[in-house]
């Protein structure tokens, strides 16, 4: 009943299968191989059109590269107050960036809106004594696992490039977003006015690999060289390529994010109702927020149960954690069977009425 | 006949192996695992004391942490003019160091030797105009494929730590030399003088496998932050020690850097029997560096065969590269069989009499 | 009636006549002169004890310096969340601080406390995902014209220290507060905790004098690498140091700042004895911050008065200003004049009648 | 017999004054005063076109500012390997430039060629371990007192150009080389190819007085938020600004270099007539570089005469420093007067004569 992470678990069986399967013979290093360029013309395929894709070794890698390619080392990044660039990457931007400043704003469930964007603009003093605005980050899905939907990634592009803002989408759970939308990968992205994305595979199904990918090629002059002196460029790159392959084969992506998704779904209806308990936020991808008794929380941990207690930050108006309350997260994976939405379901219930 | 570099093949069979191993089940991500715990305490015996052990997915990122930790930002990196931090890692140090600056010095083979570091320490003006020299940087084996002797490291060391420089050892190919030397892991780091480590394990026999070693722990404190914002803090990090893991058990390690030394030299003499060939530098790891007649080397591309041309600026007093010459590497691994170098060989043989 | 700032007039005739008469002869450059060792020698004098002394060439220069000093580029440095150096210096900490984080703490009138700085520890939630802290700055005066009592300071000092924060001073108007406290400059820094100063110049007389103040002598370890790579080590010297030389002279820099004191507090006082009119904070050093109605302000603007409206983000608990209102800023400096007072004074009067 | 630098004097009575004229009332702060606006379109009158100009303090903030706008943080800026931007600012460009790098090049007397150019970027082996050459930095005069004539300038950009990189011409001693040269500065700059220039006033009459200047416009963009960011907005920017405005006027500044110059001819002529001593390097602007018996040398410096010892690494082939010669560098100023040429050539002469 580990509940802790998506990046709790290995790899699935598919992609463990193609790093055996390319590990034999010579290769070129770097990315000179086949399989990373079979990768690369792949992900053009799934976001329908020409794009500039960098395999790196890490999610806060591919963020911390992206913003420093969008903002320059004077400028600032908008992003939530919350978000994982902001607040769980230990300045990885601002390192990257070259001291750059991220700007939090803040959001119900840790989304960006068009009008908070807009407020904040309104906010800034202007003048030199301020970075310019020069890039926005928004997560999909977010820290609190909620889903911007197209309309609302549409608006927030909008603003974000009315006000000289490139976009960056946090796609660390981009899969379970896209499923959750039911929508393509491009219209996720580039239709909608991303410029650029980090695209997460470790959480959904592999051991490491990740991409950043760039719609507006402009930002990808020169790209290679911000990847080569970060350290993210892997000399035996078919270990993150080969993932990459079997990941996108036979839509195996899709299927494991839905798989993740519909045990989140499974164990929020479970435990939403039951008495005491319900959700912080819609459960919207493959993680479930839910406020419940903190002794029946501390039972659940005793009887061997694990998941992160949250913060209330981005609670929706009118809604708290009361004293005797806690907010916690529980996070679903491709591995998660329903025997283990089961099982916790089981001791939330009974430690629930023994709560009484 | 593929001898391009060490990082073309994947990894060895065991090391394989192990990755697979170690997917099944949850475990706690960032390094909190049992695999990665175990890993470094196999790292303190087999250097036979407490060192604090970080690992990281590639030798830029390993070299490029050490160099900032041990260097402010507001000095100097003293290393070789032909060192990989100062020459192939695009400017790598210089972005983790946070705008610290390496010095070049000179020496055959892309040796260092105590002399070259006092010639380079007089030579310095003083004063406030150049940043103060505060550590050194020794490829162990170096980019020419030559190993410093233990006495050689305790001078270099010596030298350095008396005019205030930590001592950073660039061991990408750290097993290569262990083996050539025949010397303890302690005797060619710590022992010697040697303050921090990279640890390199990809080059020989892992898909992806590197740690920074901190000798001197003082130097330790902190380290996981400066990993974390570099974003080489690895999520599912069973990946990195579960190769390490396979790669010490039963000298696994040892083992391969053993055959890949042999592959080596078996090609060397080979070569250096031929006429019209020489040795540019000893081989005493898992490099060949041969001058060889420029029809001979075009014959053997043509004839399938690969590697690279090297700069010939480390070249002993009064050897050179004459204009019909060139100066080639060759790079053996772990994965090089003696089919190979009987193959490369007999080409280079053939086409050498042909060529005269 | 220019109230905008007190960076708006020139030096005082004393400090300008200092620079004419250094102004003679060849002397040592990059602060080898005569005059700076004596300026240092002075300093060391004023504070009674030894400290390192680094003279540069402004406020913004000062602060991000000494905050890079204070906190490695992986840490973070707590300031109060309007502080000038987190809100007005365009990303200057961070870029000198290679990527460091400033995180923002609250507090009536841009004051820290003791309370709030163990509210946001209490709030880090630890681990490797957040940049340690390492340092806290807060400003003497505060950027809402407050000052902190030598209990405050000693009381923020203490928690700093106690949770492994070097303490830093903003001291861009450390005379003012010196003068409203009544102590001694090493009651107001050292003595109650303070590890470095930006001790300002600028504001209070001089032309362009800033300098670093070390009282804990390992911070200043090596800061002239960092002054001259900041591009702030002055060649001809002495246009700074001769600057202090006769701002020190005869206590002439105490006497600027109570006279500059004094206008802001007869400003203050003749401004909240008209109806409409309030204090948003008390008026403790050359800053009055006043509350009026908004047409009042207009009409003082039309007149020719010259002022700043200033953010309402850290009023006292029950205090606002409404939406007819508005909050002003209004500096003195060691030129106005009890004429500009008076007139402003006499406008403010008038407006404000016809405003009923 | 000060001949250490041009930087050990003060400013000329002219700029003196200036800076006391501009002393008096309220300006606006942060450039924004009249006596700036006006400076700034006096260089757009001077360089005979829109240019875009930030003061600042020092030269080595006015280098490393230029080179950071030019060069991207992965990328390399080429330079005189004696330029003083790589060997004599402590790292300030790679400070400046988020760890970008400097390359050097050779050059009799620090100058560039086109043919150095080419060379370098032929033995650039290209691919991602090398950071891209994207700027080029010249020194106007050089290090070694010598003068790119305008075809060397032209051919030097052009070469540039043609390969990517933006010019910068470091002119710390811009008016002793334009009136070395003879002709007007937009010949020099511009209409030479030069993109960006770091005009010093400071060695040549000014207290403290630079500026970054940009003649193509596309690089100025944002350039007050690096300048702000990194402490070069100076408060009350009359200091800087008054002293352009005297130094400008009535072609003040290009009688001060011609003064400088004429003394740096008359002190060379004098010298190199003397048995035994002969020019590194001819005299071009305001610095003579000799080579002379080191027993004179030391007589000289018995009697009082200040001068600093030099480099040979930049002597024309051929030229050499014999063991019992050193090589020395005179340098002179608006204030430098033929009576102390006399008393310098008086003492060599005689110190001369007894060395023999």
């Amino acid at each position: 009943m580990n509940f802790a992470s998506d990046n709790i678990v290995g790899a699935s069986p598919q992609v463990l299968d193609a790093i055996a399967a390319a590990n034999t013979g010579a290769l070129p290093s770097y990315g000179g191989d086949a399989i990373t360029k079979r990768v690369e013309a792949r992900f053009a395929e799934i976001f329908e059109r020409d794009c500039a894709v960098f395999l790196v070794t890490t999610g806060t890698a591919a963020n911390a590269l992206a913003i420093s390619a969008l903002t320059p080392p004077y400028a600032a990044c908008m992003t939530h107050e919350e978000s994982h660039a902001i607040d769980d990457e230990c300045g990885a931007p601002e390192f990257f960036g070259g001291g750059c400043k991220l700007v939090g704003v803040p959001g119900v469930g840790a989304k960006l809106s068009a009008e908070a964007i807009r407020t904040c603009i309104a906010n800034e003093p202007g003048g030199v004594n301020h970075p310019p605005l020069r890039s926005l980050s928004l997560s999909q899905a977010t820290e609190c696992g909620m889903i911007h939907t197209l309309d609302e990634i549409r608006s927030i592009a909008e603003t974000a490039h009315g006000h000289g803002m490139a976009v960056h989408m946090d796609g660390a759970r981009f899969a379970n977003a896209l499923v959750s939308l039911g929508c393509t990968p491009a219209e996720m992205t580039w239709k909608a006015g991303v410029d650029c994305l980090s695209f997460g595979g470790t959480k959904n199904g592999c051991l490491m690999a990740e991409a950043v990918v760039f719609f507006d090629l402009q930002w990808a002059k020169d790209f290679i060289y911000r990847r080569k002196r970060a350290g993210q460029t892997v000399s035996k790159g078919r270990l993150i390529s080969a993932q990459f392959d079997a990941y996108f084969a036979q839509d195996h992506w899709l299927y494991l994010a839905r798989h993740a998704n519909a045990m989140a779904r499974a164990l929020s209806d479970g435990l939403a109702a039951l008495p005491g308990f319900r959700r912080a936020w819609p459960t919207q991808a493959n993680e479930a927020f839910i406020i419940l008794p903190g002794k029946v929380a501390s039972a659940l941990r005793s009887a061997g149960a694990m998941f992160h207690e949250w913060t209330d930050k981005s609670l929706p108006a009118g809604e708290a954690v009361a004293d005797n309350e806690v907010l916690i997260r529980l996070v679903t994976s491709f591995q998660t069977t329903s025997e283990m939405i089961e099982a916790f379901l089981a001791i939330a219930r009974s430690t629930s009425i023994q709560a009484k």
